[in-house]
């Protein structure tokens, strides 16, 4: 350990800083071009070439593509650069926020690109903000695949469909490999008294954010994690340590975790009653409402990600449920009226996101796209007008209705709400 | 398209460089501390504090443990900002490279820092250099979580134990989430002649970098990928497409990926004749060895990251095989006379590294660590001696012979090679 700290006391900090830009690809735009990229070659035994010439759309013969600039020199050269970063033509895959959505910016919220993103994994950079603790490090230690949702998320759609986005709508969720020491294995250490059925815990933050949460869950599944998708977590996801409570909304994984009291009641916290409370239709408030019911959204086509022209296209979604595995997702392009189950794609983890798809030929008509994820608890994701039917329209969590996409004839997709 | 093109373009590009330094957290070094983190509390009902003081030994009471000064003001601000970065705490948790060891630092190595990794995803920023093309993204998608090793991975250790580092002996390797497009269902689309057997996969690098795959392989699991992690390939990573083989030496896996070529024979390209053949002891060379075979290594402790006192501690460790599933890890503390089998945590997946841990009570005497993998087809990691008789010692690729750390004494851990 004295070794390792000498080592990073030799790394200068503001290295990052000072750190050559990656360039040399970087330079054109858009160096292989996006047209004509995919070429169906003529050779003796046939061949498949990926151009690199734009603008060329007759097919190629089985003679190489020409050579762009960029290829005809050698590339910066291999250092010790510690982090690399997204191709420069990728600037636009950013986390959005909204600033008239909150009093100010230091408790505002990010929208993860879906619409840009493939797979379960949701990479480092889109996180909003990483210490492994020696003695916490010593303990047997688990790795889990889990989604965090703010359960504000699709907040803004319990009146009317207002945004037209997939980011705005659904972005506020990512799912991380979380590594760490189960909480449970913490408070064996500790010792419980038979009195403990709650704990508190606390952030590190200004405010001291702090929730309560009843034992079973913490003895359940709770972990307390030093690191995210492999790295040691991230500032602004609580360096050096975070808690994440599986399944749950994402404000109970409270983040610089410093303290875990136990006792014999909830603690009321600002948190769990001004916040995070449904507003029902007869003026009484829902509370410690944690759990994130099974959902599910197409992230393609979306608001953001129209389609091009007519033809063969794959649907293409993401599902999660905080009760354990997604059993099955059914879509629809009728707006519900029809149902076909889509392909769920492996690993099918517990409260994970899990991405499915479904081939679709699209001919130029206009269609109301859905997706309805179904749990292992055999739960099934409702329409927004069954859960007003139970919660009115003055809430703003917890909405994890099926999302409609109404697909334009000329391919714009939309927002809308169905009756 | 058009729409999301033009959303693009007004982002500028030089925001990144320019992009403000997260230093609230990190204007301190260390800012909870690495010491006296965990502390047990002594509250009416029992109860586990994270302490925020550094240096201050005594269990604390229920009473929170004092702020620290970042913690008494609000933080920066969230805004649109793409990415973020490590800790600066982190700074240490960097690749490395060895320029004595290539030519040029153009066709250098990189390896990852396993020392400080924790789960199975290696995170995109220790990964060496992300665009999708529309029409290839418009095919069915695939997920798949895979590693990539280079074959040369502990080239340096066929002769003699060289290296004492873990990074330097495993460290070209990775585990990531690629998404992408089978190849089988480009070729199907392009249409195969019978006399097709192999293709000549071809990169837009400056050396426009091929090799020959037999037909076989890329209608079994191969894909042409444009994501890694979620997100777009970074440049260094082949932006817009590479291939993916999975199991396969990596140096096959080719990135810029421009062209595949169909043919009755193999191409015996510079990378398939002068480099990744083996040199066997009669002078004599295999050829397209391309397998890896199944191996592991301990990642804690090791050289980087010694023991610290005598006590409770867990072996950690990454195992993989490119024929499949890791079925079993044994793990030996007397450099193999006697073994344990260790607990593998899921997800278990088909090629891609599987975390493998065994807990141990270290006394302070030294000690002979090994791991031992043993995957689904059954085939048993060797040692050196083994693979030594087979092969001699002037090959510099393939070497998937156990790994032993001694510890010493004093914690310390040393990279050795067993009679």
């Amino acid at each position: 350990m004295r070794r390792q700290a000498a080592e990073r006391g030799n790394v200068r900090p503001d290295l990052w800083r000072n750190m050559p830009v990656v360039s040399k690809l970087a330079g054109a735009r858009n160096p292989l071009g996006r047209r004509s990229f995919l070429r169906l070659g003529a050779a003796l035994t046939g061949g498949l070439a990926l151009g690199a010439k734009p603008g060329h759309a007759e097919p190629a013969q089985a003679s190489p593509p020409a050579d762009a600039p960029w290829s005809q020199s050698i590339g910066a050269g291999v250092v010790d650069r510690p982090y690399g970063r997204p191709s420069d033509a990728e600037a636009g895959v950013i986390r959005r926020n909204v600033p008239w959505l909150t009093a100010g910016t230091e408790s505002s919220v990010s929208f993860s690109p879906l619409q840009h993103l493939h797979g379960i994994i949701t990479p480092n950079g889109l996180f909003p903000l990483i210490l492994a603790i020696k003695d916490i490090v010593r303990f047997p230690s688990v790795s889990r695949i889990h989604f965090i949702e703010c359960p504000a998320n699709g907040g803004m759609e319990w009146r009317a469909a207002q945004m037209n986005s997939l980011q705005f709508n659904h972005g506020m969720i990512s799912c991380a490999e979380w590594t760490g020491v189960r909480l449970s294995t913490l408070l064996e250490e500790v010792g419980l008294k038979k009195e403990a059925q709650w704990a508190m815990v606390e952030g590190a933050d200004g405010a001291h954010m702090n929730r309560s949460l009843p034992l079973g869950k913490c003895l359940d599944d709770c972990l307390v994690v030093y690191a995210q998708n492999g790295e040691a977590l991230r500032p602004e996801q609580g360096y050096p340590l975070r808690l994440v409570v599986p399944g749950w909304e994402g404000n109970v994984s409270i983040k610089w975790l410093r303290r875990i009291k136990l006792g014999d009641k909830p603690w009321y916290s600002r948190e769990e009653t001004s916040k995070y409370t449904d507003l029902m239709p007869d003026g009484s408030s829902r509370g410690f409402t944690w759990l994130i019911d099974a959902k599910s959204v197409i992230t393609f086509p979306c608001p953001e990600m129209p389609l091009d022209r007519p033809g063969q296209y794959e649907i293409r979604g993401l599902a999660w449920s905080g009760n354990g595995k997604v059993k099955c997702v059914d879509v629809s392009t009728d707006g519900g009226v029809n149902w076909q189950s889509a392909r769920l794609h492996e690993p099918v983890l517990s409260k994970a996101l899990t991405k499915f798809t479904l081939p679709w030929h699209w001919d130029s008509q206009p269609a109301l796209l859905e997706s309805r994820a179904i749990d292992e608890t055999g739960y099934v994701q409702p329409t927004i007008t069954q859960l007003r039917k139970q919660r009115g329209s003055n809430s703003v969590y917890h909405n994890n209705s099926i999302q409609t996409w109404q697909v334009k004839p000329d391919g714009s997709v939309f927002d809308v709400q169905l009756a």
